[in-house]
């Protein structure tokens, strides 16, 4: 089906591995530091808000997260907030840095089986570098990809350069992954191909309406064994 | 001199543009804020001290530099701190995430010169990817690159990777810089070239010993102009 793909993009937190529920624990973890100050929804709306305002300078991640955590706390209790506090979100951020990597099903077999095709296999994703090379690491799944390409953002202007970058035409790649505003909206609209992988959990940042979605065309699987049928 | 040379690696902050100085002059703003707790060389020294600890898992950069400076706020303090100055850390980082680019002299010039003869230019630099693009981008130095490498790292496996995925071989990369320990040492060990242009102001953590220089053949400049006699 997909005759003319030359390098396939994986995103990787939600795609390949656990990512987003463990950003969604933290922040119960720092509603319940926080909730003296504030009711529970009231932070969370808040922090939203002070992460969307840091992206353009702070861009994905952890440590940018971390950072919109620290502000919030302070911005929610009025300068309040104890150092006890500060170092506890502090301490929350490295624990989320060292945390294991929890493959999701058939991510491992799937990779294996697909490596066989000559077909280039990478990593496309944003968030910090570090981490993002850290993650794939410890997830022993390195092995299957000619290499990572971490990005500062998922944009169309963001795709464009790696297509670029990776001397192909925009018809010779295709985008596996669970956000449809990261990984599909943007790639389709520079005339690549995509794979949808819906994922239980997307932050609100991801959402699209589904007038971004009007007649575009990529295919939806349930589970990434699925994209084997299609190459 | 150099023939084989077939891709040139740039390093950015001191080498390109002004950056260490920006970070000492947040330091001393820091050690300003925190200097009722202790005596100001005993601050730098335990900011030190927090920021190599942190690289394992924060790496370079910016937001890594802001969360180490947090963290030693609190350490230092005694967990005393007022959120007042937490505050005025975290506004000092978004200084510098916003702070304009000072070119050092001749970069503008000798990259135009040096981009009409038939070289792959790359900037090969660590740090925050989005921090890298956007002074890259705020440099208008753009033009002259074919893309920029943001490494987590500059050891000589990272250097190793970044070799591999350009599809060259180690003599035919050239590697320019201001840091010994990052841009001379590990690339030459892998069989590389190195320029080295020093810089007035180093980070420690830069250092190198004289020993780990014995027996290293490359160049030194005083001004990057110097580079064009070399290609």
């Amino acid at each position: 089906m997909y005759r003319d793909i030359k390098v396939v993009g994986f995103d990787a937190d939600d795609t390949l591995w656990v990512n987003e529920p463990y950003f969604r624990d933290i922040e119960h973890e720092f509603c319940e530091l926080l909730k003296d100050y504030l009711p529970v929804e009231e932070i969370s709306k808040k922090l939203l808000e002070i992460e969307i305002g840091n992206i353009p300078i702070y861009g994905y991640g952890v440590k940018g997260f971390i950072l919109s955590l620290i502000e919030t706390a302070i911005k929610i209790s009025n300068k309040e907030v104890k150092p006890e506090i500060i170092e506890a979100i502090i301490n929350l951020g490295k624990e989320l840095l060292n945390k294991d990597i929890t493959l999701l099903h058939h991510v491992k077999s799937t990779l294996e089986q697909l490596s066989n095709k000559s077909l280039k296999l990478i990593v496309a994703t944003k968030g910090d570098l570090l981490d993002q090379e850290r993650k794939l690491t410890k997830s022993g799944l390195e092995k299957y990809f000619h290499h990572i390409e971490v990005m500062s953002d998922k944009k169309e202007s963001d795709y464009k350069k790696l297509i670029n970058h990776l001397d192909i035409q925009p018809e010779q790649f295709i985008m596996i992954g669970n956000s449809l505003k990261s990984d599909i909206v943007p790639v389709i609209n520079l005339g690549c191909k995509a794979i949808h992988i819906p994922f239980h959990t997307t932050w609100e940042h991801e959402y699209v309406s589904s007038s971004e979605l009007k007649d575009k065309e990529y295919n939806t699987v349930e589970s990434i064994s699925e994209i084997l049928n299609l190459f």
